[in-house]
């Protein structure tokens, strides 16, 4: 069976530059995990000693507070500040934008409409930012019974499908005198979901991995299904059934953006052992 | 045959407004034609000596020169007033918005695109309001090998479909980071495009009355052509074939923002003349 990689998969900017702060911040902990990949996250507790807790207030002052790629909500923040914890901020600065855009477009008098998870901490994040309360929805049927204002302001998770945005946008453009539609889905994501929709058009199996409540993992596989059936979204190589791989020819591998990349290789490696 | 009216047609605000200014102000010109309806033109010489030049330079001081609905360039104006022409302004103000939002957005940096016909007069003024330049295009695929800034900002002509200002919008929102999406195509034009989509169903056979340089007309036409094969844009009852009316039961008809009442009325009056 041949073994292909997508041409884009795993670790984003993102994700790299949030790793690289928690191992040079030893002896620390994190606010809410990291990245969302639980042996990652396990591989800094061990060797950096960079703990995990999912409480701010527990911080006390002069402690070291590494905050997630994702993002924390606005009051969080501040009461971090507040209590003089020492934050060291680890929030994707693809995220920090967004938040940003939430926080100016609501003090501009925008409805602010959120494209995303509302459970995601990113969204939660984002949606924190908005001073006068934003709207989240993943369709556009959600707004139907929704009165928003003549100008509305549009954001998106950064790991969403832009197709899934778009439709969101067109019903919003008609409806109203101005829609601001930013265009907040990071490249990355972009780059990685291209590049899984190609290998997933040749592949006759296609492994997707990442954590499982990943957001873009998610979206990955999503795309993936799409286009070849057998696709099967596995958190690292002990997710493996062989049977799966029965009379196959081509397996394509995609990661999401918090899989490092020694889980993919572990897949690889188990592959080759295991199947001819 | 039933003769049937669409549930909304004809003049909008923008054109009563004009035509009753230009009534109120008898012996003037009007620099370029007013609406896009000549035979209301001509009622308007007759009946109020409202002339017509094509030149805007032959006004004389202390003369009244009245702007069209569909506005004029912006050195245009600038030249009137600096003439001490008297300047009586019928510019729609579903036009003028649309002008001062390409002034804004091109004074904030947005790249500036329009969505319209480059040589409509409309189109014409808004464009030149646009300091630092604006695009105008009618489809996405004149924007393949543009280069525009991160930031855009796409406008409408206030006639044109709905489905086609979006096709262009989708081309734009996932390529750039931010674009700005003012809905000015005007809710005379909706409506009227819903009223002409939904007889044009019904009808087997359909009449959209309007000036032949009217874009409003020549949407509500498209609209009617894609639904009723037997579709027939005419200026007035002097344009009827009556061969045309064989073996038909439903006459639906429609008619341009800028077609006055007795026109329609006249078109009718010959139908129930001529046909059974």
């Amino acid at each position: 069976m041949k073994i292909e990689l997508a041409e884009s998969y795993g670790f984003c900017f993102g994700v790299k530059r949030a790793i690289k702060i928690a191992e040079e911040n030893k002896n620390s902990s994190t606010y809410g995990p990291l990245i969302h990949n639980s042996k990652e996250i396990a591989r800094l507790e061990q060797d950096y000693q960079v703990g995990l807790t999912d409480n701010h207030t527990i911080f006390k002052e002069g402690e070291k507070a590494i905050v997630r790629t994702h993002g924390i909500q606005k009051h969080e923040l501040a009461e971090l500040k507040q209590n003089n914890v020492d934050v060291v901020d680890a929030t994707c600065p693809y995220v920090t934008k967004p938040q940003e855009i939430a926080q100016e477009m609501s003090e501009a008098g925008y409805s602010v409409v959120i494209f995303g998870d509302e459970a995601h901490p990113e969204i939660k994040g984002v949606k924190s930012y908005a001073t006068h309360g934003a709207l989240v929805v993943t369709t556009s049927k959600e707004l139907e019974y929704i009165k928003l204002r003549e100008k509305v302001a549009l954001i998106a998770q950064t790991t969403r499908k832009v197709e899934d945005y778009m439709e969101v946008a067109n019903y919003l453009i008609p409806r109203h005198k101005e829609v601001r539609v930013f265009n907040t889905i990071c490249n990355a994501t972009f780059e990685n979901q291209e590049a899984v929709l190609n290998i997933s058009k040749m592949a006759d199996i296609m492994l997707v991995i990442g954590g499982k409540n990943s957001s873009n993992t998610k979206q990955l596989f999503s795309i993936s299904h799409d286009n070849c059936e057998n696709s099967y979204h596995i958190e690292d190589e002990n997710d493996l059934d062989y049977s799966w791989f029965k009379d196959k020819i081509f397996c394509g591998i995609s990661a999401g953006a918090s899989t490092p990349d020694w889980i993919i290789q572990n897949v690889i490696d188990a592959l080759q052992k295991n199947i001819k």
